[in-house]
């Protein structure tokens, strides 16, 4: 019985990792935004990771040699925690806050190689 | 004293999450090795997160428009933990082992827009 209940936890916690939606968001910033542009976004993802269950992360990164270029690993529970995500106010307050700073933005689903891969 | 300590702690965590190096491999690979190459890079993730105490994540995703195409986030405590990893055994074996199976790589250093960020 007790290797029954492990056993059927196992496979639910994987289930429930292989559900995840994965996507890299990859944009170019007006360089004369850039700095409104990051604190928009700071203040868009601490809020989301904090009070959204669903988003497991939204993980940005400047590229050094390009600053102006962005991309963001964002991990979400599942496409109805990322469906929840952006209608939130806080996520609207930066898509319209930042919308004439993005010169582009590419969205790339993904498929993760290790869908419970953490950060230590 | 108890703020000083922990004022301290509070500097020290912030350098030490600082200090962290930040990459993205960009990856495209033949179409004939993939799940060769899957699973050698699988293999080499799994044992570097293991065993690796610097290497604080490997997390890797697969386009799902062009499956040969592979970006890994690469976060390494500090240059030093980077240094390390690229003299192991087990990514020595998936560096030769996959070298034939890479038809590119692109490596960009890059800064993390929160240095702590975890995945949930």
């Amino acid at each position: 019985m007790k290797y029954l209940i492990a056993l059927t936890l196992f496979f639910s916690l994987k289930a429930t990792a292989q559900n995840h939606m994965v996507r890299l968001a990859k944009l170019e910033i007006d360089s004369a935004e850039i700095d409104s542009y990051k604190s928009f976004l700071r203040e868009e993802i601490e809020t989301s990771v904090k009070v959204e269950k669903g988003v497991l992360t939204l993980y940005a990164v400047f590229e050094r040699e390009n600053p102006t270029r962005v991309t963001i690993l964002e991990i979400y529970a599942d496409t109805a925690a990322y469906r929840a995500h952006i209608q939130t106010p806080h996520f609207l307050r930066y898509k319209n806050g930042t919308k004439k700073m993005v010169k582009s933005l590419e969205l790339v689903e993904a498929d993760p190689l290790i869908p419970d891969m953490k950060i230590k």
